[in-house]
């Protein structure tokens, strides 16, 4: 059998690595030359657009999926009727690609979101902005990720500029939620309908970006993991999903607020590797291929920290006790995820003590 | 970093699986074109006598490792003189070939083994049999492996039959020992001569083929894991050794006799990417590296079953809980290790009763 991933990053190359033992081989479709996933797999560098790349690349696949989220809809849809089977399917990838259509979408199914307004116009956002009240937070519709393509207006005066800073068409305009922290829940279904759940996890970010996954997350109320994934399984369903699906979540008041949703890996999930008894990469293409889930037990007390922009020595990292290296083999550059390390812990406190020695390597 | 390996088996493209997420690259040298490894990394098709090729092999290298015990002397050695690093020493290499210098060897350091006599000529081996015995077991002295090259000789009219079936010259004679079971002990020692031990694993062979390994093994004494971690630390000073080794041991009255070395990653360790807190594979890359050595603590009670000649459904595999399936992606032959399946049971009944169920579907 062989997979074909649109993307060829480092969510990629871990959905190979992870994949290669069942037997797969894995072609790669990226328009940027020699990505991440381009030493272990064939990649065919062109353009998401090209009609006539995309038949090429999808010439003997059994099956395609996705690591990047911005997928043009169009390739995704031209793709499955080249190949038998495309997952998640391409429904849901339009459904994550626009804020404003996501966050109706979860709310279209009683999943409760921050409040929001579409805005297209100054007049919109300036109505908006009274009706949600300020702070609020100014974002793009589409291609937003890492922080990018937002602006938190703190007060009237600042109106004018953030619409301007973000193109002037295409926003959503989000109520601020106080919120106390960012937890995510990965879930995974297979074509028959059978899924799967790994435990809610802690995310801490740092200038937009994800710096810190605890796994599972600590201080989740009893009612918190059933709930996550309700609402994780009211989404899959309503889309017929297939594969792992992400759903981010600010936890206000012990409430969980949907915010948004990712339809493949997640970096949120690169615990599971090392963490849990399957990964969410093989399970994602266990779905994918229609195989028994596998479990999402966790074996331990799993951090993982994202290293951004620069990379400790190798020797450094390994040095301290159950510390697993990730390198995506990218260039340095500030704020770009190069890899990430894994520790799993015998109790939390165990988590914490390595975590600690970790970030002093890493800060 | 680039690591170039011999061989493109399934020990190769476990090590490249396990290596990468280290940030490694991989150039694999194999004769035989489009081995396991080949889907996922450059590989050079050329004989390992070819000089040229191996120089144009050995370009751009950080290190060299063997992922086949039988690559011949001269070829390590070339390679030692073109690239930084070639581990494990060609002298291991030397020492583990040939069966005699191995049992000779063994016995230098003070490490028991069956009784042996060379054998080069009838009347040589006429007069070994009579020394020690029959049952007694003819091997040739080299290139002899999964149960190949071997002549059982239950009585003395056996003798000239097995003389002749093996070739006539460059024998061993070995004493027929009765023993229990078979154990075996991975060890790892890194540049600086940090070492690590992984627990003793008992091994069970069908038709000279590894066939199901248990890890940590059963029944294990608390003298034999230290006297195991003894030997190994020997042989592995004496040789000055860098990567993973492994010594398959006969246990015969409690005592262990080692039977053979091999210098390189092993079957009887493949439980350790899913058992255990770092596997074989990476650390032998870690130990050439001359990276801190990872934790070799089992995470459970594991069992490793190799599927040999022919391989299950996949569904059936993944629908065990616990099972993780590893496929080499070798076309199938009678005798010919395809994959194996890995399964990590919380206690020794658990490994037991998931065992049974695996076994049901490879018999």
């Amino acid at each position: 059998m062989k997979i074909g991933v649109l993307g060829a990053g480092q969510l990629g190359r871990m959905l190979a690595l992870q994949g290669y033992p069942l037997g797969l081989r894995f072609r790669f479709f990226d328009p940027t030359a020699k990505g991440p996933a381009n030493d272990l797999a064939e990649q065919h560098a062109e353009d998401y657009r090209d009609v006539d790349a995309l038949k090429k690349f999808a010439q003997g696949l059994d099956a395609v999926t996705y690591e990047f989220e911005n997928v043009p809809i169009e390739t995704a849809r031209l793709l499955s009727d080249c190949v038998p089977h495309v997952f998640p399917p391409p429904a849901a990838l339009e459904a994550s690609q626009d804020r404003l259509v996501e966050k109706t979408f979860f709310n279209s199914l009683g999943i409760d979101t921050a409040p929001f307004r579409k805005v297209d116009s100054l007049d919109e956002l300036r109505a908006a902005a009274d009706e949600l009240g300020l702070p609020a937070i100014l974002k793009t519709r589409r291609m937003g990720y890492d922080g990018k393509g937002q602006f938190v207006i703190e007060s009237a005066d600042q109106i004018d500029a953030a619409f301007t800073a973000l193109g002037g068409a295409n926003l959503i305009l989000e109520g601020f939620v106080k919120f106390d922290r960012e937890v995510s829940i990965l879930a995974v279904r297979n074509r028959d309908g059978d899924s799967a759940f790994y435990p809610l996890v802690e995310n801490i970010h740092r200038g937009g970006i994800l710096r810190i996954s605890r796994a599972p997350a600590p201080h989740i109320s009893p009612l918190q993991q059933p709930d996550a994934e309700d609402k994780a399984m009211r989404v899959m369903n309503a889309l017929n999903y297939v594969g792992v699906l992400a759903i981010e979540f600010f936890e206000s008041h012990g409430k969980l607020l949907a915010n948004e949703m990712a339809c493949r890996v997640h970096n949120s999930g690169h615990w599971t590797i090392e963490g849990a008894e399957t990964s969410q990469f093989e399970n994602h293409l266990r779905a994918g291929l229609n195989l028994p889930l596998g479990s999402t037990q966790p074996l331990g007390f799993t951090a993982m920290i994202n290293l951004i922009g620069k990379v400790p020595e190798t020797k450094d990292v390994l040095a301290v006790p159950g510390a697993h290296l990730h390198l995506y083999r990218k260039a340095p550059k500030p704020g770009r995820k190069l890899g990430h390390i894994t520790l799993v812990g015998e109790d939390p406190a165990d988590r914490e003590e390595r975590l600690e020695a970790l970030l002093n390597l890493v800060e």
